[in-house]
């Protein structure tokens, strides 16, 4: 059993079936087809404002064609330390505009927070031609500690944004699961709240390849277009791109997908945290799992043929372990009692 | 009837199968799945040498990545004034190279030849620090014009480019109707031709969105990983772009979708090319149609129904037909008919 | 007696003195000294409007940095096949926009045409994703086969470019000889003819590396100041630079070398063209002679020791020969006497 | 008197003299002059070593272009938080790399230190494609700080950074002043010690505009000609770049000028840190002098016209004050005065 990601999991049934169904007869090419043509009326509807949507095939490529509108290249852009796009893209942001700045801004929980992001950019030099312009705040929600920026954490970092006159774009590769954990609606947490772009993933919660960049802010969205395509990353056959979005916001299978995963993770880590020796390292608000054990229920769980990453360090007992949409129950029963036994086992000793 | 491109068709069944196939269980992401890994051996069992293989999901980021690992930024890349990297890619290529130059090199049916290419290399520049530094070559087979270069053609094109120390690479987005045309191997048109970096195509000829960078010269493969990372083309569900190649190349796919694209333009073809006042641009060698037409057969299809692209201008009356893996025989008899029935009135008055 | 180029020669008297009264006390750096403060104003009186000034050291970082400023990475600049800026930059341009593509309007004497430019901006593809985007027009006064623009000419290119919302460059690396020539203003030829952004040359006329960009729109300067730092090219001790181009420009300076240069060159074509076998390539509207000569006169001319390249290929009989601002007309004298000697030897054969 | 940098001051009388003496006479451009071609034998002395060396008019130039060629697109650079390169260059060194990311080791005085700089790297991510790959270390000698690196402590960086195959950079732009504080040899901390390739200043102290790029490990120099033609670093009249960099290393001019730099910030330093309230924020080895005063006594000195910087924050009350070459020991003696005087009325009341 795989706990490693949620890109270890394949694609919903529902996805699948969008997909083959997407496979009759001829379209034209590049997004001039009826499926692209349709999402922006039902991404206008799903986040209750018109919006500008862009379909591309990986979270990497949403998050930098996204940011490299707007942040020129000797521009700043403000993001948590461990965030993906500082940590875990090989520099894409800095490739896509043209060699800008990340600028890390500490926070508890993966996320950062408005206090002190306005200290960072009380001193961030802007006008004075030495240094990189503050342009753009990235935050990611659900963050990569697992956890959830409330609606109101959004709306003071995104006044503090706008007020330095920078766009504010978040990364939501696991946004279903933060809108899940929130109870609140799409629009809460982004437009509402104050966000401009949102790189709205589907990948980790049941797609094939697809993501869905959405401009709030509408008049970002202008060079867009060309970017994605000068990158490779508009697609002849966009359809099938388009097909997959579509499958995933119909009949809310994107909210039912996280649901479940959130539900799994939040069983996964109460069991395991009932076990003595046992940490949770942040909350559990979305479906990710960051946790300390003790080294013989790590090693034991790994023997046992359960997959999962240690964190931060190889040999680390801290580990995470993440539930997808499609996580079986039997599967969460089965790696607690594995956990349970290799502690009754340790603490005999 | 939709004759505008190959990429207006779908999926091959072959490959939807695949996809549907591939979708059992989990696998580990970025390509340390089982189908990925083992693309390696059987590219290399397809191409009778041992390559190193990458897949990637769209054409353009297959031709810009490979030509960004074999270019510097100062360098310069020689290629067709036609050429896709030249004129469809907004300039992708230049984005990935991080500013190179491409130097058209002029010739027939959308090819160049090792006379022209040793005539602008003798004027290079190499060396001089005034100018750009002669890098790289790319080819595209079969042609923008539908034609296909000749083992021979090729071979001349290498030993020019290798004179000069540069790189070949070969746009391979309908390398199928190329060998199918030929009659030869793969290898003979590639590696054995002198050919170091083939982009594989596979979109056009009935995947949903997969090309496979193959180099032959595997010591240029160093550094493509990273930029394909940097560049938001590693899927993280792998999986699902290597089990599309895998079945392409399974069984001869590939090819038998390729003889039949290009049997179906070749009927075309000739049906058009016997009515009065029409005229092929270039012959046909491959899946694509360029032909002259009187003014009111043109008008007559288009008013029925038909699709497919003017060429070079708005009304024109050079068309581009293209047919695909899918086309069916019945579609060809259709359009042939009404062109007939349109050159018979037109010719009546 | 060196005729290679204009940069072969030092630095004018008027402006070494200026470099040597700048030395006294100290100075604010980066351009917030008196001399760089001085310019705006100097250079608004010379062009006779309100313009935004920069100084850099190079003619090629002056082109480069302003086409930046116009030129999104997707774009097109278009421009002369023989242009400096697309051949002799070792791709500056690709460089500072980030991978825009210089695209070649053909013309004679080194100009390009109004005609010829909406021909090509007619198909440019502006407005379509797969293509680069049309940005910017460069033209180069005088032109590299030393011919000038006429105002009228200038003001046909302006409006066929602000027609389609593009900016236009002038490359003024001989901008003083090209006023000179023509007997106008500088304004006449720059914004009163509709250019926006004007390499101002000073180096080859008399400085020691120095270099004005003039923003006649001055919008377009918005972010010039960080492109510049951040390519290294703003100077610490700028007043340095400063008080190159307030000398330059002081007394007219500028005008009395550029009509030196232009008398000379106007000398030494006419000398040579009165010679059998002797054919200008082009009018001598400024400082460089472009002049097809028999073999033996251009042999014997570099064994004496007359230096000067020939054009285009090595051992051409096509040579170039450039007069500058301290050309001595006894050079002139001495190299025309040695070429009549050389002719009359040649042709009593 | 203005003691805010050393790049306040104007040119060296034996720099001045130089460029006047350059000026006589024509001079191939581009380099091809007897200056610059005598520069690699001056310099191969001066570092007892054969080097590569480039001329560069500023350091963000020498810097940025020295780090794109040990940087790939994906790199990662380490250096300190408050290094030029991070801080005071708007992104040059990410512009020049094609969008690399400058990773920072903190560690006291402006310094990187080896055990430190060990423990990032062993978590570098080196092999794993998510993450930008280590490629080069750069450290600022004498350091932002005004304190020096010893040989020591370069070898140990240098042996770290050599372990994980990465090429180790110095910005030397206060270079002499570290030598003459270390009272070592050039070679000593620079290739001897490991170094890789020196931006070694001269702009600072004395030239108008000069830095030499030296290349020690010669092979990395391959793509730096074009490199620096390319961002319009290569100067026509590149002889007065030459010029200055040959009369600065003669007669031990560099040295000279910079024990005077030295000896006025020591004696500066020593005063102001006899006053009660004041603390020298680091110890001064070279030629800057941070330092914490009283609210009046920095107050006092600015309103009498002294002019020098408050640190990190406006208002502060930690000032940095530079001496350079041509700092007169009058005025030291002056603004010492004026301190006390301040000093003792802040105090009486």
């Amino acid at each position: 059993m795989n706990f490693c990601s949620d890109n270890v999991t394949g694609v919903a049934p529902e996805i699948m079936a969008a997909l083959i169904a997407a496979n009759y007869g001829t379209a034209m090419p590049y997004g001039n087809d009826e499926y692209t043509q349709r999402l922006e009326a039902l991404f206008s509807e799903l986040f209750e404002t018109a919006v500008t949507i862009f379909p591309v095939a990986t979270g990497t490529a949403a998050n930098a064609i996204a940011l490299s509108v707007i942040t020129p290249p000797f521009g700043a852009i403000y993001c948590h330390p461990a965030s993906h796009i500082n940590v875990d893209e090989c520099g894409a942001p800095e490739f896509y505009t043209g060699g800008a700045k990340l600028v890390t801004i500490p926070g508890e929980r993966g996320k950062i927070n408005a206090t002190n992001l306005a200290k960072v950019l009380a001193k961030s030099g802007a006008g004075v031609v030495h240094h990189v312009q503050p342009a753009a705040v990235s935050i990611t929600q659900a963050s990569e500690a697992g956890c959830v920026y409330s609606a109101l954490e959004i709306h003071q970092i995104a006044e503090v944004t706008h007020a330095h006159q920078l766009s504010l774009h978040m990364d939501g590769a696991r946004f279903a699961n933060a809108v899940v954990s929130l109870g609140c609606t799409p629009a809460d947490i982004t437009w509402r709240a104050g966000v401009d772009i949102l790189s709205f993933g589907a990948t980790k919660n049941g797609a094939m390849a697809a993501e869905a960049v959405v401009f709030f802010n509408r008049e970002l969205a202008e060079t867009f277009s060309y970017r994605r395509k000068r990158s490779g990353h508009l697609f002849s056959k966009m359809r099938f791109l388009s097909a997959q979005l579509e499958a995933y916001i119909t009949d809310s299978l994107w909210l039912r997908n996280a649901a479940h995963a959130n539900q799994m993770a939040a069983k996964l880590a109460a069991g395991l945290a009932s076990l003595p020796g046992v940490q949770l390292c942040y909350p559990v608000e979305a479906n990710e799992v960051f946790i300390q054990m003790p080294q013989a229920v790590v090693k034991g769980l790994l023997d046992d043929g359960f997959q999962f990453y240690p964190w931060e360090e190889e040999h680390s007992t801290i580990v995470r372990l993440v539930a997808a949409f499609n996580t079986k129950e039997e599967d969460i029963t089965a790696i607690l009692e594995a956990a349970k036994a290799h502690s009754v086992k340790a603490f005999q000793i």
